[in-house]
């Protein structure tokens, strides 16, 4: 392979694979700051189908856009003091407009909590405008003081943020819960990525929420992912923000609420988890190209043929596919092979002189490298059932390697040795205290307390459930790892 | 109408009016800091119309989108001289990173051109790269000094800025020309508001652009409205940041460059051309809700049948139009269509008990109030006309107000006359000392140089051509207005 693909083995070293694959494959490029990164046409074209999907179901579900500035009053800010502390070494600040001092500091959005809820307090006012439920698609400030990682860790990032505003408590818990659904069925219906879906512990929940919700998925080095996160914040907000409504029977109230958010980081899970040696390797819902289809001639005697037919099987194709024909003459069909393996199409077909004779196309799987020579007639229902393949393989593999990386620990010996390889599920006594012991002494943090985790069966094999860092009686079952 | 509605009357109070519209209809709200604007989901939902309509016409003709930082190192802002001068005071900076100064300042983006080609610098190598069409939805951020109008003149706002690199001169001419005409089909079509077309003159042209095309419309006040504009950047951004290609020939080259945008502006423009008394009307086109179905019953022993058949128009409807059935209970139907008016929806089925019996529907058009009962089986065709009509009608009402508003001016008594009214067209010597007095003793500005200006007809009656202020020979005929 030429030095435009990648020069490294996934297997070997994880690390300088990602950074080629994100940058040769066009996803993205470093932006003159350090921390942030510019999304290349084609990487934002993978945004574009992630929020097409999320989009409609969030408006399936009563939800709407809105916009709000991207700058926060320092007062404002800090209205929530617990929210304020968790935010504040990240915030960019705005001190000057032209040659003018502000007279007070605007924060650049690192969450739109406290702008929204300022607002949201204004609009509600009785049972009848609940409930408010409101997203935005944006982007979200954050100095990253650690070393930063494209897609997975920069300083800005294109999200989206969901604001809701309730008349009950079980109602908020409802939509919380709801969110998070609809993000698990994105993330493996579409990205092809599992996902451990639960409750975050009390230290890593978000700040100035009653509890979060999270989705962790499991990358090839052995490290979780948050894959997205959906927050009940109960009346921690719209107490400081004076969030009330009259109920129905004209009694003022409290508003209960919820926010919900996922990321570009969906992007870089996608690279991680499905790429090989040849790159990226996209699942077909989410790729902005599904087939793209590669002209083979020499010499000009065959060129018209071969191209006609191109164009025919373009056509044919075009109304139910996202296809694209490669019909540039400066590239030989070899570099292009390349060029479309580094960015993950998921099929190739490809047409010479002897396809257009006996009627056939040649197809290849980019996630298997599988030939197969098919006769046109058959070509529609061939490639159908060939992209559903690929999607339904890709989300196998993904599956097998979680499954195969998840391990149950019952003594710390046992813990340490399998956290260096994956997820291990491990009863908890609950304190912060051995959360953190763990995390000092193994770098893992509890990742995610599964729905279910007070069923002792969870942890695979029997026994009654202890503490894997102190021997106490458990209260839960926990998923740990190394994390991103 | 009740205080829920618009108190004042357009043609008396302009100003209070169009704040009214905008905050009573749902469009937005004020946010916290002054200047800014919140979009509600009702305004937000007109934005991502004109956005639906804006995106497939870009990418039809060979654009694609990407994502740039919100932040600018003020050194690459100041790269372009004359361009950092213009933004400079409007510019808001970032000094702080949670506790810590940064070692440069960082701007917020008022626009991207520095960023985009100190990056396409990168991008660009040979002939073969280019043209490079990419566009950007986000907002930009400039402080504003002057009094601020929401949509019309706020701190910051939504829009998208497109960045093209060509290989010639002629072609980056081809292309602002051409993204001109794109803008002009979407105001012209779909906002229905005609335009007037043409270049600026060189003191209104965008800071380090060769020329600027614009396009302006004329608001009810009398006011010109810049609604959108086209720049040809020449090669004064390709040098500073060197955006080099190597031609077929293996020459090296400097790259020639467009920038276009338009922003939630256009929403502001709707508004105060088409509303009216009752608030707001929406073109068919760009309305988020075209059609609004209101029950009307009184009392239990109707109630099923009229709901039940506006549950059956409402099927019948929805996958042709953008329908909404309002069935909440709380509200009586007199509520209701004052609130649908004030939203400016462009027609309204009611449906009471004589019209299930009859087998009819009441339509009422939104532009002209007028009322028609129309059969069940004729009501498709009846609205799908009805719709055009308004679209058409909405068009041709504005297109009047700005052929009887636009006069011709000889001498300068008359300019300073008709000057109070709406455009004036004049001649014009070229030089910035007359467009300078002008502006001072009139506060009217050059707003448009229209393409056919050196055709000396332009002036509706003959005569030979002398510059409106000093007398002396003129060059150009141009459109002279007060603007926002």
């Amino acid at each position: 392979m030429s030095e435009l693909g990648v020069t490294v083995k996934k297997d070997i070293e994880f690390g300088e694979w990602y950074i080629q694959v994100v940058l040769k494959s066009n996803l993205l490029d470093y932006a003159p700051i350090k921390g942030f990164i510019v999304l290349k046409p084609y990487g934002y074209s993978i945004w574009e189908r992630i929020k097409e999907i999320a989009d409609k179901r969030f408006k399936e579900t009563g939800h709407q856009n809105a916009f709000l500035p991207t700058l926060i009053p320092e007062s404002l800010l800090s209205k929530e003091a617990e929210h304020f502390e968790g935010f504040k070494p990240e915030v960019f600040w705005v001190t000057h407009a032209g040659n003018d001092e502000l007279g007070e500091r605007l924060a650049l959005r690192p969450t739109s909590e406290t702008l929204a809820y300022e607002i949201f307090s204004r609009w509600v006012r009785s049972y009848r405008d609940l409930p408010l439920k409101i997203n935005f698609w944006n982007t979200a400030l954050r100095a990253e003081i650690k070393s930063t990682k494209p897609l997975i860790r920069t300083s800005e990032f294109l999200w989206q943020e969901g604001h809701t505003v309730h008349a009950s408590r079980e109602e908020a818990e409802q939509e919380a819960m709801l969110m998070l659904s609809i993000y698990k069925e994105i993330m493996e219906e579409y990205l092809a990525i599992p996902v451990i879906a639960g409750y975050k512990s009390e230290k890593e929940k978000f700040v100035g929420a009653d509890y979060t919700l999270t989705l962790e998925a499991l990358m090839p080095d052995g490290r979780a992912l948050q894959m997205g996160t959906s927050h009940n914040l109960g009346q921690n907000f719209s107490k400081p923000f004076n969030i009330k409504f009259l109920d129905k029977d004209d009694r003022e109230q409290y508003a209960w609420q919820t926010s919900w958010g996922i990321s570009w980081r969906l992007i870089g899970a996608v690279v991680m988890v499905h790429g090989d040696d040849k790159g990226l390797i996209l699942p077909p819902r989410i790729a902005p190209i599904q087939i793209v289809i590669i002209p083979i001639f020499y010499g000009d005697e065959s060129k018209d043929a071969v191209l006609a037919k191109c164009r025919s099987v373009y056509a044919m194709l075009k109304d139910r596919f996202r296809v694209h024909l490669d019909d540039r003459e400066e590239y030989t069909p070899g570099y292009k092979f390349n060029d479309w393996e580094l960015k993950g199409i998921p099929l190739r077909l490809e047409i010479g002189p002897r396809d257009v004779k006996q009627g056939k196309v040649v197809l290849v799987r980019r996630d298997d490298g599988k030939k197969v020579s098919v006769g046109d007639e058959e070509l529609l229902d061939v490639i159908t059932n060939m992209l559903e393949d690929v999607q339904h393989s890709l989300y196998a593999r993904a599956l097998k390697f979680l499954n195969d990386h998840t391990f149950s620990a019952l003594s710390y010996d046992e813990f340490r040795n399998h956290v260096e390889h994956g997820f291990v599920k491990a009863y908890w006594c609950g304190s912060q205290e051995c959360e953190l012991r763990i995390k000092e002494e193994t770098g893992a943090d509890i990742r995610v307390i599964p729905f279910n985790s007070h069923d002792e069966g969870e942890v695979s094999y029997k026994q009654e459930g202890r503490c894997i860092y102190c021997g106490k009686s458990a209260v839960k079952m926990a998923y740990f790892a190394r994390a991103y």
